[in-house]
């Protein structure tokens, strides 16, 4: 992996003089095709050992651009505002948009590669190949998401890092660059070469490579860096849109034993008399009102999924929840169309962004499984983005559940025929009349696909630590009650 | 001010429950009629006394309203990030856009009371009251802005509060309620009440107005809290577009002694030698280095905005800056079209966002001064609306300042002749020509109104903490160094 970056790479003067104004030339003109047709986002990786030149190759890079359309992320400690939120969280907020370019100093690989380096024990290679998959997995998303995505790695070899750091130590100019970071990491270079040797090995991909660059020669580094971005620029800026793959299986299931499913199977003649009704939600929201106000509870965050058919009562049911906690700290999320900064970054960030803190709690009204629901049926996305959706959605949770959020979601189901009497009945109450359109008659068209669409997706993204309750919701009653009653033992878990 | 929240206000349970279903319906169509409208933002203040029911009125607001679009805002200790930033950035960042109602329990209130209640001295009055300017002049602004701005003061007799809160603690429903805080409130009732009521009386104005609310009975303060909102959404979204006033004076200075402007009086003549030059650049770059490595800087963060006529070279001078920076710390913010995100709130709102944390710079290309010069100009904004802005400009400084940020302000100018001349060279060269547009051509054709813009910007926005600096820019060489010398120096004065 390293070799080719120890061969000594020098480029002398007047090579360099020669080739920066061209060089420069077409990045700009790149660059600007890019901004102007706000064609895909590009996230640019530096990584690699200390001293090899990375940060002076990124100055020189973004005084070639335009520097107005590259953002430079210098990620170190997270803030608190970040540690309360996912581990992913951090980047996500730093993705660049589309037709900007994002420089990423400190990344998903940070950590990684250095507790891994520092960490002794048996575990410590299975846990690299744990951040190892997350990463590859991110990185894919990210790809099919249409990001460029470009990873630089700064190589030196052993005895030249030894000769820089002592070269950047004796000049009081360059003193600073050399810091107790960059000693410790010299004091474990072989064990530091073997864990991102093996994490490059493992994380270079057709769609997201590493490149490693030798470090030793200010030109080489330099021209390197800038030529393979021109390059990759190029190339994707010229590359015909292609058709996206046909997965594997489409959405209908095939009928195999006279369709039974898991909306089916639900009982929707549960019921629940008004009496032990106002009972039961006195009770439940009484217990969530003393959980949420529990001194533990301000570690954990809580994210509420409300999907279910068009008039199934989500409305009446997220207000019976919203009612017993303190009103400050809980937000209610109404996923519609995205905005255009939402547009211009991956299908998922418009939900990262509104990730509660710790002691939160995010509700949201429609969510993610938007892809998988109303985009699949609708065929507003392709088959095929929609099919990895289901893994992607997982992953987004998993970082969830990992970080000690609560996930809970619901489906509320209702039957055809109480559809059709609450559309009806809407439209006769005024202050109701707002919650039917048009579109929720033609949803009501399509109710079987939508139904299979339901029954994969609870199928696919149900897991012992983010899983779907299904609500029998044909009564309000026991609709509210089975829903309260389900994220207050949801939250009693962890709390 | 709260002599009519003491009366004992009730309202028995048969006049409420005829009441509610009503106004529910017409606060549901008020709402829907403002969000499809994206009107304005709706700004909901809650305050007042401890345990005079301000959580349960929202919760129950909310819950006749759509939840989906309201925000309920509990700004309580601010985090890591807010603290870092000047004062208002947590409350800019809360700000709900067109469309929706934020509800704000914890404003800019809190703080400015709550310290003005436990303080002694002398000077707690004065303090008190440099606060309540502060907050009359940014509440101007968002009225202004179209936001729709309503306060709600909760207030309780004494022996009331005394009362309430022993009922509260009876019960262990809601125990959980009486904080610790509620009851040193209770202890400092009168020292409170005197300060609130300064503060109210202060604050009130026709286009924010505090209404005070007996907080006693829970019907009566919920039904006063609906109608007055649903009243103000009313008569708000039926008013007619009214003209815009028309400012006491208009752009265009009368000559009086030959237009001597401080744009004439620059020496453009000004130059430096190219041996000299690369002396100067090295010197102030390393100073520059140097200065933002150094420990103290991290307790500061730096903005500085760079304006100036079109090729008067801001591009090239940003580049010789961030160069000196480590790539890390340094942001170039370029100021385009606003996304509809932004369009969405107050103009300054996307300034706001960009605000670097302490350690870091912020370099914005063109800024907050569009206002004053681009939209003043082509007439994009109402003269009034431009002219109001060079106090909410300077209100907006002062936050930045206030905290300890550098603000720095360039502007760049070059001659007439001087810019042709580049214009032209910019066509010939072929990496430059993406910086030539129709739109330059245009602009030029106004020199003299841009000259009369600038004049009066540096005039009216120029301050001993945030002054402009006029760079003599026929001259490359000497703009550069004039522009790293200037902010080496500003940084030195505070680290």
């Amino acid at each position: 992996m390293f070799e080719d970056a120890e061969l000594g790479h020098t480029v002398d003067k007047a090579t360099y003089d020669a080739r920066v104004p061209a060089l420069r030339s077409a990045l700009l003109d790149a660059q600007f095709a890019l901004k102007d047709a706000r064609a895909f986002p590009v996230l640019l990786l530096v990584g690699g050992v200390e001293g090899a030149g990375r940060g002076e190759t990124v100055n020189a890079l973004t005084s070639w651009l335009d520097p107005r359309h590259v953002e430079v992320n210098g990620l170190g400690e997270p803030s608190d505002e970040e540690l309360e939120r996912p581990r992913y969280w951090r980047f996500w907020r730093a993705l660049p948009p589309k037709g900007k370019i994002g420089v990423f100093f400190g990344s998903w690989y940070t950590y990684p590669i250095l507790q891994a380096s520092l960490a002794k024990g048996r575990t410590r290679w299975a846990k690299l190949d744990n951040r190892i998959d997350e990463i590859v997995r991110f990185e894919r998303m990210l790809s099919e998401e249409g990001a460029l995505v470009l990873k630089f790695w700064f190589h030196l070899s052993k005895s030249v890092q030894k000769r820089r750091i002592k070269e950047l130590k004796k000049d009081p100019l360059t003193r600073w660059r050399v810091t107790g970071t960059a000693e410790e990491y010299f004091a474990k270079y072989d064990r530091f070469r073997e864990v991102s040797e093996r994490t490059l090995r493992h994380t270079s991909t057709a769609l997201a490579p590493w490149l490693v660059v030798e470090g030793g020669d200010r030109r080489y580094r330099e021209l390197f860096v800038a030529e393979e971005l021109l390059r990759a620029l190029k190339t994707r800026l010229d590359a015909p849109k292609t058709a996206r793959p046909t997965p594997a299986r489409t959405g209908d299931a095939p009928e195999v034993d006279g369709r039974r499913t898991l909306l089916s199977e639900l009982d929707l003649k549960k019921k629940l008399a008004k009496p032990a009704y106002t009972k039961a939600l006195e009770r439940w929201q009484g217990q969530l009102a003393l959980l949420t106000r529990d001194k533990r509870f301000r570690d954990h965050s809580v994210v509420v999924v409300f999907e279910g058919n068009d008039a199934a009562g989500k409305g009446g049911t997220i207000r019976r929840v919203t009612r017993a906690v303190d009103a400050r700290i809980v937000r209610v999320v109404p996923i519609a169309a995205p905005t255009d900064e939402e547009k211009a970054h991956p299908y998922l960030w418009r939900f990262w962004r509104q990730l509660p803190r710790c002691g939160q709690i995010t509700v949201f009204d429609r969510s993610w499984y938007g892809r998988v629901l109303v985009e699949r049926v609708e065929g507003f996305c392709a088959p095929y983005d929609w099919e990895r959706a289901y893994g992607e959605i997982n992953d987004f949770e998993e970082e969830m559940t990992g970080h000690g959020a609560v996930v809970v979601k619901f489906w509320l189901a209702i039957s055809k025929d109480e559809q059709l009497r609450r559309f009806k009945e809407r439209e006769q109450i005024s202050f109701k009349t707002f919650k039917i359109t048009e579109e929720d008659w033609r949803n009501r068209k399509k109710w079987d696909a939508y139904s299979d669409a339901v029954c994969d997706m609870v199928a696919r993204t149900s897991s012992a630590r983010a899983p779907w309750t299904m609500v029998e919701a044909n009564d309000k009653y026991h609709a509210r009650v089975k829903v309260l009653r389900t994220l207050v033992e949801a939250i009693e878990n962890v709390v």
